[in-house]
């Protein structure tokens, strides 16, 4: 089958940027290619979008379909269309970036990709086409955001403690933070809710769990506030 | 001639998305459609990707091409992709979006547009496909950076008073604000200049003019300074 056009069109590929954190590394989610072009390189999940879906859920059934990752909560990142980018023909992507928790979201290589699996987003390795940049462009928006939207709790557990929190943000933002401020800034802020619950099998001095409150949040923004760290 | 496909492709489209400030309002940049579909109504600048130009570049030729714009400030807004949006076939547009000094920028309707011309935002006209759409995540992203950096002086001429700075942070954020808050916030940023002019011809207490000090503004954000208003 073929398809003919009166103009030249460019074909439009979707690519999920997708992190994770687990206790002291941001992570990325890579797919090692199964075809060509750049056979055998990682690179970001994503694929052609089809005339009928909408780029979102071209997104969604890409990452579904690669790396077997369901709901997620996706946003559009940056269009990406240097008109050398793909050896094959002219290809224009757009980037959809997603914050995970990592212990809710196991992956699996599926039918598309050879195989599937998280990098610290500081080993990645080389990665086909350009998206070596899409990355740079995806972690520029999450430490931007990550300053005035509470987005960190995305990428943690439910339940966690003040210092898994501290090092998520020291961690994206990549600078250490004075322990004092931070716990002051942010428990002053009255989105964590502190639980009646305590690590366990810890050597030294058990840390508190704290949960965010979503409900609070929402109440506080409707009235003007602004998440800022 | 026509140009053949394994797989359908879809049709890429770049649009601008032009806010400019005069006085009193914020006022956007619209074209009259000189062709089927939408043959006559209002809709933002834009048009079809050529195979070898990039998207900010296809941006750029199109809104000289339709409006006489020459060089500006372009940022990529978001990607517009329901399958829907546009009658002819499957069409994905890029948005870009631009401020500019009104009174630098004469605009005159050029080869693919019947007519050109600036619309208070407040007073739009019915526009062409998903437009109204697209204007609305605009002016989302227009009241969003408003706060956080100083985009208002890319809208305001070289030389204003602290009136009129007040006023476009007014209109742009739909509220108003105090007055002695303002200048305070504004003056103690140290990022305005005094000039040693005042206005003229006024029948009221002459204001005196400033001028922004983007110098001083970038010097400040190398030691970590964010604008915040």
């Amino acid at each position: 089958m073929s398809f003919t056009y009166k103009h030249p069109h460019p074909a439009v590929t979707v690519d999920g940027v997708v992190f994770g954190f687990d206790e002291a590394d941001l992570k990325l989610l890579l797919v090692r290619r199964k075809s060509e072009p750049c056979k055998g390189a990682w690179a970001l999940p994503g694929g052609f979008v089809a005339l009928h879906e909408g780029l979102e859920e071209a997104a969604r059934r890409e990452l579904r379909e690669e790396t077997g990752i369901g709901e997620l909560y996706l946003e559009q990142l940056y269009t990406f269309g240097d008109p050398k980018r793909d050896p094959r023909e002219r290809v224009i992507s757009v980037a959809y970036y997603a914050l995970v928790k990592l212990a809710e979201h196991s992956v699996r290589a599926d039918s598309d990709a050879a195989e599937v699996a998280w990098f610290p987003v500081a080993e990645l390795p080389e990665l086909a086409f350009d998206h070596e940049r899409i990355v740079e462009i995806g972690l520029k928006r999450l430490k931007a955001k990550v300053r005035y939207e509470p987005i960190g709790f995305e990428l943690l557990p439910e339940k966690f403690t003040l210092g898994e929190l501290q090092r998520l943000y020291e961690t994206v933002l990549e600078q250490d933070l004075d322990k004092r401020n931070f716990r002051k800034k942010i428990l002053g802020m009255e989105l964590l809710e502190a639980l009646d619950e305590y690590q366990q099998d810890v050597a030294h001095r058990a840390a508190q769990y704290y949960r965010f409150n979503h409900q609070r949040y929402e109440q506080l923004r409707k009235r003007g506030f602004n998440f800022e760290l």
